[in-house]
């Protein structure tokens, strides 16, 4: 099968991306794969497969390799005397802004170029915490209570301590800290803000159950990885999260009854249908006193959650195989010509 | 003051943002304009302003006119020996998908062009009537109770007729009902499915008091249109809103007192802050028992609403004047330096 992985993008998650990328390389190494790179300046370049590593963006030796401009139905490659059009299915593999903030979304609709990922509207409503909440309320999803705080309105939080301070909008744990007593805050407070005008502030509960469950539609049917509980020192900070991209061996099963997955899949269920369709995305849940909460939805997971997948190559060959495609409507100028018909022009 | 309008697109609206662009061709004839068309295979012209007339497009006479390309800043006409960049601040007036769906806003900011519009969040919360009642519900304003119905699930209505059936993401009431008895529904259901797999349900109500407020925000205040009761045969069907796009005409101000001004006026700001910031919108409001109901977000009025405005060329300048910038995330491979010169690489 024929894919190609687009990665990096004007990200904070740029690099992580790379990381995503050169996994996935190993992962779907029975594709017929290809590589374009998005530049922090959006310019896209066509990739060698032997030149996939970290290296060679960090040298920034990509801007030796053919150039690529998006196209009606193509990525093309402009030579002297003709051009090569890139027709694959795209995978996007651009985390945080850009992939999951419906940029590349949108762009890719608009070309008319097939890809897996979220759609416009999920990517809303997972990049920004703040609309996951909406979104968890309007599906009658648990979620933890939350406050917001904006750069410009500061207010006082009523919530108890310990809580968590999260940029709205940033994946991979960037900018979260945890705060357990006043004294904290300030600092956390800023470092959020350095990367989002909008802050969630969350409870932070000790020692708390989370499963990880990734899962994606393909032929009408929701198609389900096992469920981790990931092991973790409190949270993982980016350093650990950057290496934790990286993961491609598979992990075992959390140790839980099939009551507990059959909720856990209900809840991830209800997240994804009607929005997520076209996309392999990973949830995040916590069990508290017994109840499933849903924590995070990554619409691109890290090297796509490869590790929590038993046949992880056909579950991405199923995926695109049941693309959403995006409708266009047909223009027929029917009331301009009766307008004008009627004028006798 | 240069600005581009930007219109057209692969929309049910397509027509109707012809007639947008040439309305606003004449309320702002003091602005040094152009004009960019999108045709409904998502290829960009540029118009001569003698040529904006509805016939060009239906006739097909824009196909002979230079042919754009969207660059990073910058729309390109290429020529055989040298390009022209088209640098101007694009008004964008596509009503309908591509324009009010997040395509155009998330394209544009990929580019780094400057837009007047709502950008991608603001799209997704306004352009689908669903993701409406869930802004409105989490900004604590009140709208008329609702149900979803979709093509593939079936279920009964609880709302007692009369009722009004819309598609969930079509303006300009393409594919509205008004159903009043249950021997109506199947062909007012065929009808708003036939335009989305969504459809919104909510009561009609007979006689309801209307009033549409636009507004904008520059220089972080918001700045008011005048308040309309728009004159209505019930509800406005297709082709009466298709020449209601080409309004001009200043409209009288509403007769409604000081107080229910300021509640508008309060509704409308809380829609609008953090969300629609770089764009005009207009909010049609029902008043019903004294209480304030948002019933839509128009996110890209017909006409950019020019004619509630007192000087319409001068706001538009201010809000031009104000627009927020894409922020992008700068990348400087910290994490693959420090892992790369661990390795001794």
């Amino acid at each position: 099968m024929k894919l190609t992985i687009l990665f990096g993008g004007a990200s904070f998650e740029h690099e992580i991306s790379i990381v995503s990328a050169i996994t996935l390389k190993e992962k779907l190494s029975s594709f017929d794969l290809s590589f374009i790179f998005c530049d922090q300046d959006h310019r896209f370049y066509l990739i060698e497969q032997s030149k996939m590593k970290a290296t060679t963006f960090s040298k920034g030796l990509h801007k030796k390799m053919p150039q690529l401009t998006i196209s009606n139905d193509a990525f093309v490659q402009k030579g002297l005397f003709s051009s090569i059009e890139h027709k694959n299915t795209i995978l996007n593999l651009i985390h945080g802004a850009d992939g999951e903030d419906g940029t590349v979304a949108a762009l890719l609709d608009f070309y008319s170029i097939k890809f897996i990922g979220p759609r416009v509207n999920a990517c809303v409503f997972s990049h920004d915490k703040r609309y996951t909440k909406w979104l968890c309320e309007a599906k009658n999803i648990r979620t933890l209570r939350y406050e917001i705080l904006t750069s410009s309105v500061h207010k006082d939080i009523s919530i108890p301590y310990p809580i968590i301070i999260k940029p709205a909008t940033l994946g991979s744990s960037i900018g979260v800290s945890i705060v357990r007593e006043e004294s904290e805050l300030d600092y956390a407070l800023d470092t959020a803000f350095e990367y989002d005008s909008s802050v969630l502030v969350e409870p932070f509960i000790e020692g708390v159950k989370e499963y990880n469950l990734a899962g994606f539609m393909a032929d009408d049917k929701m198609h389900f990885s096992i469920i981790e509980e990931p092991q973790k020192d409190e949270f993982l900070d980016f350093e650990k999260k950057y290496m934790d991209f990286s993961r491609s061996e598979q992990v075992l099963k959390a140790d839980i009854d099939g009551e507990l997955t059959h909720r856990l899949r209900t809840n991830f269920e209800r997240a994804y249908r009607g929005l997520f369709e076209g996309s392999l995305i990973r949830c995040d849940f916590f069990v508290i006193d017994g109840e499933v909460y849903l924590n995070e939805i990554n619409p691109i997971p890290g090297s796509m959650a490869n590790y929590l997948f038993e046949d992880f190559a056909t579950s991405i060959e199923m995926l695109s195989n049941s693309l959403p495609h995006a409708k266009r409507a047909k223009v027929n100028y029917e009331y301009i010509h009766s307008i004008s018909s009627a004028k006798g022009k």
